[in-house]
């Protein structure tokens, strides 16, 4: 036998494989940790209904041959973390509060952490990390990650009195990277976060000192998630054991489907027991091997669950969207749909698209570019693993062959409190048929609102032609005319006022943030 | 504050979030079972340098409307688990044989096990393992995983007589599934297994009682991986702090040096401690923060270490190559190529490279099938973002133009200590720098020969041609001009043998078997 066999913490087993978490080479692990740390400093904000105001500060502090060592400074006004969870939350791989149903940036509760495991790998210097609820202490920890036992080991402590007030999380660490490769994608992922957060304060320094301010320009925010109760779909019989151990036994099987589903009330419960021919008053202690095996089955195959409630999602919202992509783009056309909330195993979602034509959007003619979100996270990599990329090139391919003289910007936003990604590092989403369904309507829309446009500019554009022609003679001819008819001079004014050339940016906004309103 | 702070286990984190390892849908977490656990046993086989003997079993247990049960008989002839492992191995998460240093189908240490856990989670039942490393005895339990505390729980156990020295290992468990959708995946990934082990017997009897066997050609087995120290390049600082704890404090650091990595003799240490200044007696207990940094940057800069050696690698040779494609594939062209040893970060790999052409290729005139392996396994998914995939688009579109009148398959395999994996599911390779080059410069090689062949078959078609119109003068010419030299008549034949038409398959693979011999 030449095999050892060994057994890993959770820290020891990503600190091996943190490629597959985007850590995987210095500039690459740069972005990972900014975005990382960025992201929870966001859902900190909005969970709480609080307008983000956040901070990062990036300064090289030394370069070297094989790579730079950087100071990341990340401040934000959040919720701030509660002191009995500080050190956990940040010193101990899989310790989260993202564990439970909910839509979040994070999902793994995974990224932050890492983000300062690798700090110290690269680096070996303890983190820093200040924090305060808004209660009368802020608390200051500096600390380190023992990879071997998945614990933090706390170097100092200071409890300072909050006087003012303050509330949110500041973290400093060192880390290793290469900024002059990762600052695109670093810019460009804050840009893009800016585009559909409007609402948020964004600013960066980045080490060669130049700042890059991404204002907040309305103060409207989406309504923050939910966290929901699981839905009888898509369950499994794992989950579901462990779900009746968290009841009291002498509970019956009745109220235990009301009470521990989501979408389950009396009504239901009684007619899916019925279907399940299970008697509605036997006791969860009482639950054996056939019942569990019939009540699994029955909860599968029952096909009149209602659908998961789409009120715990937080979708961006179209007026915050118009505003947002008008906001970073300046286009010279904007349009933006929202799709009913629909589900998928279970899980619900809702996909909201953009489209932006001209303007500052980046390109050349007949480019569509494609801006992919997952729950308010822009994806960056791996676009062509993606659903939304494939749908797209479908609709290229298909009848929606779009032509134009300049680039075309496609935004496709999915909230869902179950992102189905491919890999720990949200990079792309599966193709889940439900979501490919929803993510196809949407940009048909899309596409025949822009066609439509296109059709209008065009024909606009020949009468302005006309218009031209006729311009040099019509006011001769109404003279004329009104001569010959013994009558005053009409009012030629009104028939140029027929051709506007131009679509209105700022007054499609207008028009979805009153249709919202209304 | 509206946050729940949660720790997971392992078991509990993968449980969630077990699409990442594959087994995100019935048919494709059918495949990713199979996948795993026979990879488990073609290692246990390779590693102990026996001629695997594989079989597996799938049955259809019952059909529902939403996914069907199946019961997964794999039975292997490899190495055996070690009684006191069988329960952890198999039923902890992060507990395995794979956390060394050296090359293997497994990386994560991961698959196997959650493919028994995704069994449990959609069926309920106990898993049954039975498993002898050839002793006297052979274990037999059944266990279920405890995913709270992620633990086995064991239901039963025996022992048995192992009267006739039987040793290997057989899993039975159950899992859901969906065969129809996940059947040609399955096979798809045998066959190619079989294609780069021809050394193997595999035999798999599907739910439709249909047999696949992939018989054994060849009694000749790649050399075993070995396992090896950590090479001075890429090592972080993290790691080099519990290396330096894992040795006695009373020892030099010279001798730390010689004795922990890779590659670094007495002399190398000397010059490098030159380099770094450090002086070699210091011990290893009075290294403080002030050496420990001059070491870790150090070992980093220093650009004289030698490199890793690949004779720890286990690369499948042109010999077993070629024989695997024709026994499979039966083309009317095969060649083969293996570039020489090379490493990034610290970590050795080797790139082997076929081409095939003609036969039984599957595909129409023009197609290039790509067939990527990564340590022996085949990568079925996520071709498009895979290095391999790169490079050929690459030469396709650059000066290799290839064109063919039959479909051409490329085969390429990367052996290495550690593969840049970029997911959990370990279908899709990173692009290295280093990696990339020894593809392309393996894939020029094999479209150059290519070419050259086409040439020759072009240009010996043509010579055909030409002769078969000499072929109606040629007697009578030949007759004449004797007669008038008043000589015997020429033997023509042998202007015949100039041309034979048909590159010979056969005698490439004995070319290539002779050439690796000698």
């Amino acid at each position: 036998m030449l095999e050892e066999f060994k057994q890993l913490s959770p820290s020891e087993f990503f600190y091996r494989n943190k490629e597959i978490a985007g850590f995987s080479n210095p500039s690459r692990s740069l972005y990972t940790s900014i975005r990382e740390l960025f992201e929870n400093s966001m859902d900190a904000c909005e969970l709480n209904e609080i307008l983000p105001e956040i901070i990062l500060f990036l300064r090289r502090i030394k370069r070297s041959e094989r790579g730079e060592i950087y100071k990341l400074y990340i401040q934000d006004n959040g919720g701030g973390i509660p002191k009995k969870h500080i050190l956990n939350a940040l010193g101990t791989i899989l310790y989260s509060s993202k564990y439970v149903i909910r839509q979040s940036r994070g999902t793994f509760g995974l990224g932050g952490t890492l983000a300062l495991l690798y700090g110290q790998i690269t680096t070996g210097k303890p983190v820093k990390v200040v924090s305060s609820t808004g209660n009368s202490q802020i608390h200051q920890y500096t600390f380190k990650i023992d990879i071997k036992t998945n614990n933090p080991i706390v170097y100092s402590y200071k409890a300072i009195r909050n006087n003012r007030g303050w509330r949110g999380t500041i973290i400093e660490f060192y880390l290793e990277g290469n900024y002059s490769i990762a600052s695109r994608y670093i810019i460009n992922y804050l840009k893009l976060t800016a585009t559909i957060t409007p609402y948020a304060d964004i600013i960066f320094v980045d080490p060669n000192g130049v700042l890059y301010y991404f204002p907040r320009t309305i103060s409207k925010m989406p309504r923050p998630p939910k966290k929901v109760k699981p839905h009888p779909h898509g369950i499994d019989l794992e989950f579901l054991k462990y779900l009746i151990n968290t009841f009291p036994k002498t509970l019956t099987i009745k109220e235990f489907l009301t009470r521990a589903f989501h979408r389950v009330g009396e009504n239901t419960a009684v007619k899916f027991l019925q279907y399940a021919k299970i008697k509605p008053t036997i006791k969860l202690g009482a639950i054996n091997d056939d019942i569990l095996d019939k009540l699994y089955n029955s909860l599968r195959s029952y096909n009149k669950f209602i659908s998961p409630s789409a009120d715990v999602l937080s979708p961006i919202g179209e007026d915050i969207l118009i505003e947002g992509i008008y906001k970073e783009f300046k286009p010279e056309y904007v349009d933006v749909t929202s799709r009913n909330p629909s589900s998928y195993r279970g899980h619900p979602f809702i996909v909201e698209a953009g489209m932006a034509y001209g303007g500052g959007i980046p390109g050349q003619a007949g480019d569509i570019l494609l801006f992919r979100y997952a729950n308010k996270i822009p994806l960056l990599f791996d676009e062509g693993s993606d659903v939304s990329y494939k749908v797209l090139d479908k609709l290229k391919q298909g009848s929606y062959k779009i032509q134009s003289d300049k680039p075309i910007a496609i935004f496709i936003h999915i909230a869902s409190t179950k992102i189905p990604f491919k890999s720990v590092g949200k990079e792309a989403i599966a193709d889940v048929p439900e979501i490919e369904r929803e993510i196809e309507l949407a940009l048909k829309t899309l596409f025949r609102r822009f066609l439509k446009y296109r059709r209008r500019v065009i024909k606009k554009k020949e009468a302005e032609k006309r218009l031209k022609v006729y311009y040099q003679y019509i006011r001769l001819i109404s003279e004329f005319s009104s001569k010959l008819a013994d009558r005053e001079a009409a009012d030629i004014n009104k028939l140029l006022e027929r051709v506007k050339t131009r679509y209105n940016v700022k007054e499609r906004i207008s028009q979805t943030i009153s249709k919202q309103r209304s």
